[in-house]
């Protein structure tokens, strides 16, 4: 392990968050709130240990997969474990785990809440809050290699190691410059969001946070009863679109952008995501026409939902817990697929579903003639084995992860015997979705969990944010050997 | 397609069910019931049938793994199309779908019951269907290949297409030898918890009866109140004892009696599922402990709710429904798992888990050190690529096919938004376990489901005890073609 490297790039990503507190320091004073110390401390905390470590002389820049693993969990814990502080210093969030779950599910882009009441949290507390969600949604790291002059091919497994989906190609050559492209179209897209939403009626200030809320689809509200609040069909239309949007390879906007369309229709995997969404849609829609007034109703809260599931973004316009269980089974599956890789979005990614699903289905084939020659296409060209098994491998511990985490959490008296809640809690939260089913349906919260629970979901976001290899390689025993 | 050689092998296994129908319709004799009928008729249109399809004249007896799916996945449909008639002859069961749900339970040795109140039955009905759970325990062609001189090579496809587990091994040279030396074992095994159960006060029929549902892990009780009834700890721990048992693989038995004593002890699944068992019952004992009037009583619920699941049998004597959200999660758990291959209970089997949980390890420490050489070591030998990605093809199917399922089942407007006891149901019939949770807890039955969902789940049972690739083979256009 490189030590020294280690720090030294932690070291950035802490000096990058102090500058990130900027924003809600100065939405603070512009609103003449008292919390500029919610900001000015962690900031003068992050300045000097930033520095500090920052200053450390790197003997050795040679990188490998493990370095950027342990780099990318570390800088992801040390941001919400000083992010939280912003909540505590102010007592907007008394309670440091409280404060600290919420911080992960604002990085993670989750937005699995302990609030029951947001609407009582400061201006600067709120934009905090929902910016987090925004920094999270392209990735810290990302920002970092964008910024600084990142150092030959450690870069790559630095980049690799923090985006989503199974394979993560550099659009250029380099991956400064890919960092930058990604960065340049996620920010032009919120504005777009923003400006929309600011068309159909909203301040500034609500029309900004609801975009950082869906472009890193993470799904924090800015009142207590989500978007359904607005009682907007313009508003929510707008938010659908754009949370669908943002689940979206980002491949696919650069291809757009270099003119290559016949290439940007033809991927698979925004295809299937698209698809997978008009099915549902339709399917919830008749599924709950009984408890609407009509089908343009029930296709309202349908596509609004299916779009918030899909995305991993999570806001809700009903309480879909009182659905039928089929609409239920669907957004409880659509949790676990969640958006494509490459997008802000998260769960297992639709590519990874799509080559299990290919490779399933060429088993079988295989099964019935064995000496057959079976091969899988995927996106344009032959499936190889080593993305087949790396596939199939992420989705085994991704299973033995909700497994495991639903039980910690069912140590927990706080759900007596309601074991759904447990397992959708953990789906939700390793899924980056947000709200679950009965006790952490979109009508209710977290809080009630106690602090065991919480820090274990808390893990989960971390994990699915960053495709459990990272922190599961920080806490195995043989990353530190010698 | 060999059809020819498909319709012979399913002429005998008819002929196969109409002598087995002999000892139900002696029981019917024996207690003076008026239910002769009810088997003298399948009887004759089984031996009809059986006999013409003997007739055919094989003209190439060459058979290939295909034919070996096809001639599984027949015979276990065919068996329990016919065997379901018993039931609605007589009108004990009046519904033709509901009685092909019992008896797919019970030939799959599930244990779901659409009966509500079970203690109606005739004598010989309930006869019959405990004694599907003996049959289809240890295989209905695994008896057709000890008692019918097989076809060469082709006996191994039939033999590998039905038994459970992720490698099926010969015992001895012969396909032949080897089924006669499990079905000795197996008859050996229930002849002694007869005895025992026998020994505790239970007469001759309930002692035989209890004892085919233990040896076939199958779980239909003679009671409403499964084994609850006899509220007797002699009678609940033999049952447990003997539901561990059944669950271990038979290899292990046959190893004893040839005295290989030190290789019949150092079996990693036996090891395992003896753990998981220890393991379970002690954490699920205090997590009921404040239900339970002490710790013994505890114990004595866990031990026997642990075995019951874990063997995949799914007797009950208490209602695990009403269980803290940490029991039902590692009884659902112990649900998927099932027990070790080659043994007669059902589940994902010990011993895949061990190679999913192995490899998982594996790949992590892969990418900790990408260039390390890292293999996989399994009962002593190192873990082949191929059973490896076979085991992975499997867990991914098995759970690709239980969301399909709850899906279909979550059609059925019965369960309202209960998600869960879709979900429970789903697993609980691919898994062969029976009962589930909620609407399909331990104290309920599988009767208030439609038509579609109890064919569905039928499906499931199937799937399950076949280890899902004979059924998906069948229905796949592809095994069809020329």
């Amino acid at each position: 392990m490189n030590h020294r490297l280690v720090a030294n790039v932690l070291g950035k990503v802490m000096l990058i968050e102090a500058l990130l507190m900027i924003f809600p320091l100065f939405v603070g004073i512009y609103y003449r709130e008292n919390t500029y110390l919610n900001y000015l401390l962690p900031m003068a905390g992050l300045t000097a240990a930033g520095t500090a470590l920052s200053l450390i002389k790197i003997k050795d820049r040679s990188i490998y997969a493990k370095e950027g693993f342990v780099i990318v969990a570390l800088a992801w814990i040390i941001m919400s474990l000083v992010g939280a502080t912003c909540f505590v210093i102010g007592g907007e969030i008394p309670n440091y785990i409280d404060a600290f779950f919420e911080t992960v599910s604002g990085f993670t882009t989750t937005g699995a809440s302990i609030l029951n009441n947001v609407e009582t949290l400061s201006k600067s507390g709120m934009f905090w809050r929902l910016f987090t969600h925004w920094i999270g949604g392209m990735g810290v790291l990302v920002f970092v290699l964008a910024v600084i002059p990142a150092s030959g091919s450690g870069a790559m497994h630095i980049f690799k190691a923090e985006s989503p989906g199974p394979s993560s190609s550099k659009l250029v050559g380099k991956i400064r410059n890919t960092a930058q492209i990604l960065y340049g179209i996620y920010v032009i897209m919120t504005l777009i969001e923003t400006i929309l939403l600011c068309t159909g009626g909203l301040n500034l200030y609500e029309s900004l946070l609801n975009s950082f809320s869906t472009a890193g689809t993470g799904g924090f509200g800015t009142h207590n009863g989500s978007i359904a609040y607005y009682n907007s069909v313009y508003v929510e239309m707008v938010i659908a679109v754009f949370m669908f949007l943002f689940g979206v390879n980002f491949n696919v906007y650069y291809l757009f952008i270099i003119g290559n369309f016949s290439k940007a229709f033809r991927n698979r995997e925004f295809l299937t995501y698209f698809a997978i969404v008009v099915v549902s849609t339709l399917i919830i829609a008749i599924n709950i026409l009984g408890m609407c007034a009509d089908f343009s109703a029930a296709l309202r809260y349908s596509f609004f939902q299916v779009t918030s599931i899909s995305s991993t973004t999570g806001f809700a316009t009903a309480d879909f817990n009182t659905w039928p269980a089929l609409s239920k089974g669907i957004l409880l599956v659509l949790t676990v697929v969640g958006a494509c890789g490459g997008s802000t979005g998260g769960g297992m990614k639709v590519s990874r579903v799509i080559v299990l699903c290919k490779s399933g289905a060429a088993d079988i084939k295989r099964m019935i003639n064995p000496r057959a020659v079976i091969t899988v296409k995927n996106e344009g060209s032959a499936l190889t084995s080593e993305t087949e098994q790396n596939v199939r491998s992420y989705f085994i511990l991704y299973m033995l992860f909700v497994v495991a985490v639903t039980l910690l959490v069912s140590l927990d008296a706080y759900s007596g015997g309601d074991i759904l809640s447990n397992f959708s809690a953990t789906l939700a939260c390793i899924g980056n979705v947000g709200p679950g089913l009965n006790l952490v349906g979109p009508a209710s919260s977290y809080a009630g969990y106690n602090w065991f629970s919480k820090l274990s979901l808390s893990f989960a976001m971390l994990a699915g944010r960053l495709e459990l290899f990272p922190i599961i390689i920080l806490f195995t025993p043989r990353t530190w050997k010698k």
